[in-house]
């Protein structure tokens, strides 16, 4: 009697969580100092003051009642308002609190999004590399995840494989800009050909094409990178945001899910967010976390070691001869492996106590993933310890590290 | 392509919600104070001030990357040693951390219990009167609720339906003591007669019957009512926690799931609880909530106001000439309609201002509830014009009150 679709998920195992386990456990062996685990993304600033000053606020001066109180099932209205202000401001839109839904991070609003827009059976399509759970959050709604090749030249979108694909089974696009594992921005240009292509491929369909935007990382970018809002080129865009990475508040699992207002059905798609969650007794996040963002809403953590951490990386890995496409943003970047199978290049780091995730875990074989989300002075001392495992394991010796 | 089943739910409105809206809508006409407001299950006292202290030295003392990280999959470990160690301690069980899933309170516990013991098909029963959010936790999952009409007698358990309806399609029996609605907690005699019972269909069916018990209520108990752990009693239970009537704390979304260490799946379940989380982007509740309910897990609010207030009620409604099951614990009371329609019965109880619930919405027609979460002088303002309606509308005339 027990349920056999989820006890079967329990034998496939995470690469990242093993290479996590593998990195502290080898941690607690030689010292974590010593062990270069570019393996997990988990922000590695501390949450702005002015968002722990926010929650001790509404915990000293505000009604317990309130601050603990129940959350209407689509979320706090006050919050949403701040929020919509907010995005409309910065962004340029109108949103209102009607078209947006507070979720349990990123996570939770794509989970929401896939179950308002598709029906079981339904194709979501979203491009390598992508961020490996996309496979729960899809599969387990009845929908079927395809993954459209990646553009390796340069982490864009494969246009000419994502139309070959684009069939009328097709339901939705999941985009992740600035992406996991690439770290790479979609460029205006990127996203106006697809917003181009959706409404071709709508009309010629007769169905409506979603686009589900995952944007966990959207205060990550970095100078030079253009901040292009998807959702202000496409309207029928869910918009899928997590304050986990810009507070660095990861375990409070507090984002949203924001529907253009120009979608017809947005008011609609919001009200069903609220069904699905009743469905699975989830009922909205933490009202003190809903309160506590609306206080600090135009905040950030300290983000700039990202970018310090990246310039370091980059700089040191083209030297060593890696082909690898500059970040834009996050704390990614996915350079070629030095040898075809990233598995195996992978495995043979871990000997020299660099922990990198083989590309194959997001659709993207033969290239690896180096988290960079820890201090610089971790990075910095990780770069003789890359030089000499490039050295030694694939002979190559470019000077300049 | 907008999913149908989510979609056509917005058409059902709720009962308990439309009443809620109409007090607060006169509240705003007449004064709320004037409006008896019988309608919803919000808790009416404070959390402790331990548990504000608690969140307090966390975000002063600690590490934020750590009060604020992400929480591993099933909960953090630590938490769920203290819940299974409170819980050992007071039910005799022998519980560890690795039988405990933290949940978006008892609701949450639910909804992932279901989807654990059943597969799509399956039957799940529960007992008149029951809480209506039952429907979306189990019909979503693909199961399928039957309720058990009641005992109207003391609202304990009809064993005569229940045997009917206990066949080979059954996978799970949901109980709630103390009640949501009747406010009566089940008797030890009860639970017995239950276990034995489902002991013996599992032998006859040839599988197992999982008894999921859900206790948001456990703390509310009322002298004279014994505490009975519904999991002491049944292997195979799946007990569903939640703090938020314990420590007033219901928009905070933070309780737990505990399976019974004897169940031969107990250590399975609580995995696939992370698997079933991952399907619909949950990953815990918050990692602050989880550590501040580990520091007072001994601790509930001030809920002796609702003992207070049950007395108070319990006698006017008797006297008045309701028929009235005297509640064990939680903040509700669920008499007998003065007529046969208690749909009739509390539209008419509107033009006093009084919002009562009718028992339709909870299974049990004929019979209303009444939630007296408030303070206790609004109770005392209430009996007046309970009277006034009782005897202008039905004639009555009885004494005492």
């Amino acid at each position: 009697m027990i349920a056999v679709k989820y006890k079967e998920m329990l034998g496939a195992k995470s690469v990242i969580r093993e290479l996590s386990e593998y990195a502290s456990a080898r941690g607690r062996e030689i010292g974590y100092e010593n062990v270069f685990d570019y393996s997990l993304g988990n922000p590695s600033v501390p949450a702005p003051e002015k968002f722990k000053e926010a929650v001790m606020r509404l915990l000293t001066e505000c009604d317990p009642m309130t601050v603990h109180g129940y959350s209407p099932s689509l979320g706090i209205p006050s919050v949403k308002e701040k929020i919509a202000e907010s995005l409309n401001k910065r962004f340029g839109m109108n949103y209102t609190a009607s078209h947006i839904f507070m979720t349990a991070g990123a996570a939770g609003a794509i989970a929401h999004a896939v179950r308002c827009v598709t029906v079981p059976g339904d194709e979501v399509l979203a491009f390598a590399p992508f961020f490996p759970e996309y496979h729960p959050y899809i599969d387990l709604s009845g929908a079927r995840l395809r993954v459209v090749p990646a553009d390796t030249d340069g982490f864009q979108i494969n246009f000419d494989r994502l139309e070959e694909m684009l069939t009328g089974k097709v339901a939705a696009l999941l985009v992740n800009t600035p992406n996991n594992p690439s770290g790479v921005v979609y460029t205006r240009e990127t996203l106006e050909r697809l917003a181009e292509l959706l409404r071709r491929k709508t009309r010629e369909l007769g169905h409506r094409i979603y686009l589900i935007s995952d944007e966990p990382y959207r205060e990550i970018l970095f100078r030079g990178a253009e901040a292009v809002y998807v959702s202000s080129l496409y309207e029928h865009t869910i918009s899928c945001y997590s304050y986990s990475k810009s507070l660095s508040v990861p375990g409070e699992r507090i984002g949203y899910l924001a529907v253009n207002p120009a979608c017809e059905e947005a008011e609609t798609i919001v009200s069903m967010c609220g069904q699905i969650s009743r469905g699975i007794g989830h009922n909205c996040p933490s009202s003190l976390m809903q309160l506590a963002v609306a206080e600090v809403v135009c905040e950030t953590a300290d983000l700039s070691v990202y970018e310090t951490n990246r310039d370091l990386l980059y700089e040191a890995l083209t030297s060593l001869g890696f082909s690898c496409v500059k970040p834009g943003g996050t704390f990614y970047i996915f350079p070629k492996a030095l040898e075809e199978d990233a598995v195996r290049f992978c495995r043979r780091a871990m000997a020299y106590d660099l922990i990198l995730v083989p590309g194959d875990s997001f659709g993207c074989p033969g290239y690896f993933r180096m988290a960079y989300c820890m201090g610089t002075e971790k990075v910095e001392r990780s770069i003789p310890v890359l030089r000499r495992f490039v050295e030694r394991e694939y002979g190559k010796r470019q000077g300049g590290v």
